[in-house]
């Protein structure tokens, strides 16, 4: 696969968004951003800051979420990573090439017009592994916006 | 606690270095960096890079290793994320005062000159959180140089 663009943003399971958002807010010193409802991922989501990485507190809005199987089995925690790839679907044809068990075998849409699919923890060191193509990470802004 | 600098670095809990090396470089499009021995930490080190972001692939040094106790307990998968913050012993103090509980309650030297303190995942949404003063992210690089 071609290098990624970088990592879009990191994930983290949580019951309960107010307090998590207290907790990585005020003790924690990331800084709060837009909260937003995916209804299609079953989850809501706090959007945070560390720096120019975008840390996201998702919580499941009912027990068919995937993020309620997951806090059932493993409470909250880290729970995927997402990497800025070029091309989804060119990516998604070579791992599935290269015999990775994919979850997504084809991209599907995601927040803010970008296209998604997810690697299975099995193929990528027991990490839940999002490909992102488009979205607004800090390498598609000018360099003189990324410094803060 | 004054808002971190930025995301210091990723980790991930791996069994096999090599194999999780070629993993993330030829399927998942990470870029190699160095490899070192921490022995004070019994881990040895793969540096990856997304973009400007710093992927550790952790493996044990021995049994008596806390990531040989992760794998054993959990399995290969993220292990911990670590904030960059302008002044480790402050945070430490200000999150031990705010009532978190901190597996390091004084800050202690990690790689190449940094401080580094542990927060305990119980207070952090289930995230081992590591806070690293010092170190060369991406926020202390010129701006020309972070964009690639």
């Amino acid at each position: 696969m071609p290098p990624v663009l970088g990592l879009d943003h990191l994930a983290i399971a949580v019951e309960d968004l107010d307090a998590a958002t207290r907790v990585w807010r005020d003790r924690l010193g990331l800084r709060q951003g837009a909260r937003e409802i995916v209804a299609e991922q079953g989850v809501e989501v706090q959007m945070m800051y560390a720096g120019d990485t975008r840390v996201e507190l998702l919580r499941p809005l009912g027990p068919d979420s995937p993020i309620a199987g997951f806090l059932a089995r493993r409470g909250p925690g880290l729970h995927h990573l997402a990497l800025a790839v070029p091309d989804c679907r060119e990516a998604v044809a070579e791992l599935a090439a290269a015999g990775l068990r994919l979850i997504d075998r084809e991209p599907r849409p995601g927040a803010d017009g970008t296209l998604v699919a997810f690697v299975h923890p099995r193929s990528a060191d027991g990490v839940l592994t999002e490909l992102v193509e488009g979205g607004e990470g800090p390498w598609r802004r000018p360099a003189e916006e990324v410094r803060r």
